[in-house]
């Protein structure tokens, strides 16, 4: 019996890469998609304007989209909805019993809210048991922003080995981070834009509650400065961050590299149907990793390292590759429901809602 | 009487680049166009792929190409020869007299040739006097690295007012940078390259070798620890950069951007034909610069600064981008020529060579 | 004493290509901007989110934008209106006695209005006396569509000399066609589109109006079949064209090449200022013309035309360039300005204006 | 048993586009690899720069390339190699007894050589009967140049419906059409070229002989005039065409879309495992097809067609979308291989080599 998933936001790009991503999953069924009022009671191709690559499946194809309200038919619900109403919406999911795994920004940095990526912080779920929905079973679990989750996977292993102190990134952002229609192309075709709005607090405050550490209060953050600089590069899919790290305790460039290659999931994380084999690739050739020939890597969850070697300011540095809209977005929190699945967090929550 | 130039590598990117700014220059006129054995003899408009956007220069497309040796009928000599062939090209003009201001790497770092930047290090050209080619009277002069120009010429106001201790560069590097065929267009149509090859260690060591200081040995570099990461992305022309510095002073992210804002160029290079009113702009605007809108800025002579605000890892930090193939190549070496000219050291040079 | 010029929709794409080109007009200077309501009353640099390469000229930046009603203080105006607006604006200040000169479609395909390229119908300027805006003085000029100006102009000598029967053209069409924001980056990238709504037919009926015939209704239309399929690429400027035509008598690939280069300019034209001095080069190079080498040819006034050749369906084959936001919209409305000045069009009128 | 299978210049783009899609392919297995002087007695991994966007699939990256002489040990081969050498490489490979399935032009136009589209014309190979490599038993099989198949494949149902007077073409073609490392990035990005060389005259001819008919001679040139316009786009992957066919008897856009629609693929072809399963696409969504979007449709096998509509020229248009590097070179090679494997023509001859 697979369980049955709901999707808010359905027809924007991150609505879409979740239709995409969970075509023929082996856990989640989508039995429910709500969308904006200019969608609802549509089918959803006529609501949706595929945008991706593949072609749209069809029996999600054929399913009339919904208003984004608490009635919908479904176990749990994916939030793929713009900060600018998924606070108020997923709150009321929140309340109305449905866990709600959510891929915006509004209650990430929230103290009882997990901040997840499941290989750097499984143990953070418990955040779930602090949260008070009316005792309605439901709960808020978010994912990093696209551009965090690369830096901070690299990060990990390093800190957990050596002790990360700072860390300076500086980002090349592919175009699907900005959402559909997004950018202009008259603004970004042969150019690169030196701004993201509200990108590099996001990347400093995030990577601080991913590698902090649990506490009565909610989550200590780690005490690592970072300094980022984003950019938007004409790239369809795939953030490029080059990033150098002052370490607590002296390494070379190979310790460096060693400890991300040897990087494994933890136990409960390994074998979930979206985690990749490996949670990071180190490679050895000096051209590698480029956003077009391996964001794709892991189905689009494998995270790209290369190029690691001194660096004469602040220790080591390297590149770092994710796939902004998979790893860093629908992918990322689909990992995320498969961890709270395999938990028990997600049939315990969806019996309660079935109680109602 | 405008001063007779000849052009070495006159038929490649660089070369073709000289011979458009020179078009209509009101102290230079090429006399001379020289190239490899394929071109020989060919009038310019056959030998040259001409790959700019203006129209070739009538004048000068009906000109013959000769061989790079020394019979070349002007008074110096520019060169955009390859450094695998640049060494011994130039350094045989050198013995024959000829003023040489060249674009290669070959000579950068030797102890007794200027690497110059007219706003940075004006007085290096001292360095001349201690060449030795055998009483010819002919020398070498050389410009930085496409990628070093921009740096440099941010971090000199900022040395000046603070001393700068360490600054870390990630560059965004344009397409014309590595010549022409140069990248594939399967290499970088939507994607990012995070390597080029020798680029990072050029950056650190001509770094030090522009903000240092004449001595008797001659220059000693500036105690300047620089780490760079360069990356090539889909960007015709300009190179942005994004860099953080570590001060040795106390300084505001306002104060820095304001000694930037304030860099006047030295006395002897105002209103040299080629140098740009203002060497720096500051934008206050924080999606500028880039590189399609702000990289032609001042002729491609100025360099634009955006973004500069507080680094909690390093100090400050701000992006930089000038244009690669005119102030990080051609453009630079015609000031150059354009400073020694107005120090006498052209018009003596080229009397030697016509007493011969 | 320059005329004085009013810009309606100055802050849209078309708008800023307006006030670039005027900037230093000798004849015209812009003393009023117009645009929507979210624009009126900030002054041109907050209003206008300037997307041109080069600066916004500092006169106009400082000017403050007004609505757009007929009180502007200005002999004429240029309007860059879109479509859905353009109608009855323009109305409006013909009926106030402003001369209209149109980059809209809205007032195109009228019998009585002028659908002007001066180098193709100058006589059609007629028209304008069988206006009636109540006696206001004030009447209605429109420049083509921008896909159609490339077409018509190399169509124009070939129906002179031998009749053109049809032609059919396949257009790859410049991404600033689409106004800004336009084309989405994440529709584009790496893409072609294959549709354009409403091009085709406007580059039929176009076509027909501008090389027809003045006569007592109007413009008999020429009696050329016209077939256009149109496609958008990811070009920045320029609208590329293949075109192949039957002709009505029978005239070689050579015969038709020279008809083309040997077009001049009707001596009304000649001299105007933003006339180019050829107003089509026809290239040998059977690699050109290209849009980002040639785009900008006669300052983007100038159309190119390559590959002249036999084609074994129709007859005769070649591709055609021009600039796509200069000649096909700005700069074409511009010379359609300085065509009517020349007439006393413009004179006139705005003597009727300020007599009232 | 699988078949063994030896390529061919396996080092270049088409070579690797083999190598790419043959792995895990049910019948065929790559058992030799041969190349230039350059790579023989490397490993594939070292003497491949690897461009496709998947990975160098394992087992063949350790094989060791050798020369391309006929001590391949394999049972035919696929020949990808350049056609400055295919000739005569291919001439001594049929000799010794190998099937040769090429992707070159050399053979392409030869009377007794099948050029092949198996959907098109799968009876052509019959034509081998007819080869003479001195009782070898090898024999030469082509498929058309890219640019031709997804013409061709449109044409042919409208072709048996109608009859095809006449076709033109507009073509917009991939970058990867062109080989590694092919057309220059400085060329193409943001940028239009409107010269392939000799590709338009590849295009007629190809089309005549592959629609044609078999007669005692060798094949009947279908009686279809081609005129063929070639343009390259930056576009990765995917060759899009604007076509208008002139038709012998009278159809309607709608019975053209109706025929092109319906049509399947021969008995003979289909359940073939490179096959798709319905040949054309057509779209009705006139935004539709688009290269990066639906390049990939039947894993690249499938043609696209979209916009059926009436021409006013010619009488009916459409665009056509073809994978060039999948459809257009290494996988209608390998379609034309299971072919023959499946007409008993593969296992016969490579029973004659294993005999010697």
């Amino acid at each position: 019996m697979p369980i049955r998933v709901g999707i808010l936001g359905a027809t924007g790009a991150v609505g879409q890469t979740f239709v995409a991503l969970l075509d023929g999953h082996p856990l989640f069924e989508i039995t429910a998609l709500a969308a904006s009022e200019r969608s609802v009671l549509k089918i959803y191709r006529e609501a949706a304007n595929w945008i991706g690559g593949n072609e749209m499946p069809d029996r999600v194809a054929e399913m009339v989209v919904q208003r984004c309200t608490t009635a919908l038919d479904c176990d749990f619900v994916f939030s793929g909805l713009d900060a600018n109403c998924a606070g108020e919406i997923e709150a009321d999911f929140a309340r109305a019993g449905y866990p709600v795994i959510s891929n915006a920004r509004n209650f990430r940095m929230q103290p009882d809210v997990p901040l997840l990526i499941p290989e750097v912080n499984p143990d953070h779920t418990v955040l779930i048991d602090r949260q008070d929905w009316g005792g309605s079973g439901g709960f808020i679990v978010t994912n990093p922003n696209c551009s965090t989750v690369g830096l901070v996977m690299a990060l990990k292993p390093l800190h957990d080995a050596f002790g990360v102190d700072a860390a300076h990134v500086v980002t090349m952002q592919a175009l699907s981070g900005a959402g559909y229609p997004g950018v202009s192309s008259l603004d970004i075709m042969g150019n690169v834009m030196p701004h993201i709005g509200g990108e590099e607090a996001k990347m400093a405050t995030e990577t601080g509650k991913l590698l902090g550490t649990l506490t009565e209060a909610g989550v200590d953050p780690a005490d690592v400065t970072i300094s980022a600089q984003c950019n938007r590069v004409p790239v369809l899919d795939g953030h490029m961050e080059c990033v150098s790290v002052r370490l607590k305790a002296p390494a070379s460039a190979e310790e460096a590299a060693h400890v991300m290659a040897s990087f494994e999931s933890p136990p409960a994380v390994r074998g979930l149907p979206t985690a990749p084999e490996f949670p990071i690739r180190v490679f050895e050739d000096e051209r590698f990793p480029q956003p077009r020939r391996h964001a794709m890597a892991g189905g689009g969850m494998q995270v790209s390292v290369g190029k690691v070697r001194e660096c004469p300011v602040l220790g080591v540095k390297f590149v770092v590759l994710s796939h902004n809209t998979i790893r860093g977005a629908a992918g990322g929190a689909i990992l995320n429901a498969e961890l709270l699945n395999a938990q028990g967090r997600l049939a315990r929550r969806t019996e309660a809602v079935a109680a109602e």
